[in-house]
């Protein structure tokens, strides 16, 4: 059992910024600098390529800490931010390039490499949520909520499914091959991000993996669009989303 | 031309409400109690078999008053409300009711019938807003928008195709089939509201026409649930989709 290890503290604009280690794994824990008192955690998983201070995450942390006053984690994904990338994690990169380059289908590769990043992502979050529920200021009973979209619902659905004390979550944007069979498992309430002229994902795709869904609550939000043109109004969204389903069951102070 | 004439005046809980009429069309406009200056105007249609003051219409003036200070107005849909019903209006919810009750497909009869009733109510709706426009206190110049759901989306779509002051809409749960051609001319921003497992229009249907707007800036909002699950918070959604949209224009007071 790894425990959270601080390495660093900064604050600004009332949020107090902490990074950590967890064993090899790196992450940040953003919480209001106001609060003394309990309040819900968010996890977030971040997107492809991108890592756990990418300006989609600090951007969505400033919306749930500052609008919402939840903790909010990140940790780096396997091979991703300021971990060291494995030999296979070298030749899945080299050969999206290659596909990428020549024009070929990217969905197969994303798809069996993200996977295998969350064999390796799922019981590194179930780490950190056991480390991070040991804080006092978040506490084991409080609640938790998840945001990923792109990689971060590839890890998300398998840790969501997997994991009985998240309780809302946010997924959007990948593709559904490898996360159908998983996402009937999960019946938290969801909220899911497509883009309606997405290049990447077919839309017929997204939909298919939006229905899996065994929520009674599940709300798809579908915007005009390409893959990266997704709207900052979804971030206000899914804050509003997480806190509707968090924040009622906030536990008082122990 | 038509001009609006009050008929009665009341107030509650910071909106007064004005009922008038218009011709032979019986409406109702919401206002902020407080408000002195030009505010933005929403047209909001109301549902089939439904009125002008049906529950879900005063909920969704409230949230647009007191939320975001519009003014808010609804017309009774002809045959609906305080509206008498001609032979035709007879025949046509005769024969849905008789659909009904067979447990035949009511599709093709709301179709025609809400395409019939559309004929007549955007020209009486262009000539409320007018009117409307007339008072000092909404004015000529200042942002519109249009929300309306099942009939309301009947009756809006060709509206606002035709209609240039509108600038902002909400539609959804509407058959599609003969309002895609009409939908292909919109190119405001849209939100439109899907209830995924609906059990009287068909998901296909409801998406091709989400499809088929030609707006830049659309968004699709899909709830798991039937025809008339739609979740009360799609009316705060949409509340805070049309504050967007008109808010930043409001044009000051004369």
């Amino acid at each position: 059992m790894h425990s959270l290890q601080f390495t660093d503290e900064s604050s600004s604009n009332g949020m107090v910024e902490r990074d950590f280690t967890m064993g090899d794994v790196p992450g940040v824990l953003w919480s209001p600098a106001s609060g003394t008192g309990r309040a819900p955690l968010v996890l977030m998983g971040h997107g492809g390529g991108a890592h756990k201070k990418h300006p989609a995450m600090t951007g969505r942390a400033r919306l749930l800490v500052n609008g919402c006053g939840f903790h909010v984690a990140v940790i780096d994904a396997p091979g991703h931010g300021d971990r060291p990338r494995s030999a296979h994690d070298e030749r899945e990169i080299a050969e999206l390039r290659t596909a990428q380059a020549a024009g070929e289908p990217e969905g197969p590769i994303v798809v069996r490499y993200n996977a295998r990043l969350a064999e390796i992502a799922v019981p590194e979050w179930q780490a950190a949520l056991d480390a991070l529920q040991r804080l006092p200021e978040i506490g084991a009973e409080g609640p938790v909520g998840y945001i990923g979209i792109g990689l971060g619902t590839a890890i998300g659905v398998p840790l969501v499914a997997n994991e009985p004390r998240i309780t809302a979550a946010v997924f959007g944007m990948h593709w559904p091959d490898a996360l159908i069979e998983t996402a009937k498992r999960i019946t938290v309430p969801i909220e899911f991000d497509v883009q309606w002229d997405n290049e990447r994902i077919p839309r017929e795709g997204s939909l298919a993996l939006f229905d899996a869904f065994a929520s009674k609550e599940k709300t798809l939000h579908a915007n005009a669009g390409t893959h990266f043109e997704l709207p900052r109004f979804e971030a206000d969204s899914a804050a509003r989303f997480l806190a509707r389903h968090l924040d009622r069951a906030v536990a008082p102070p122990a």
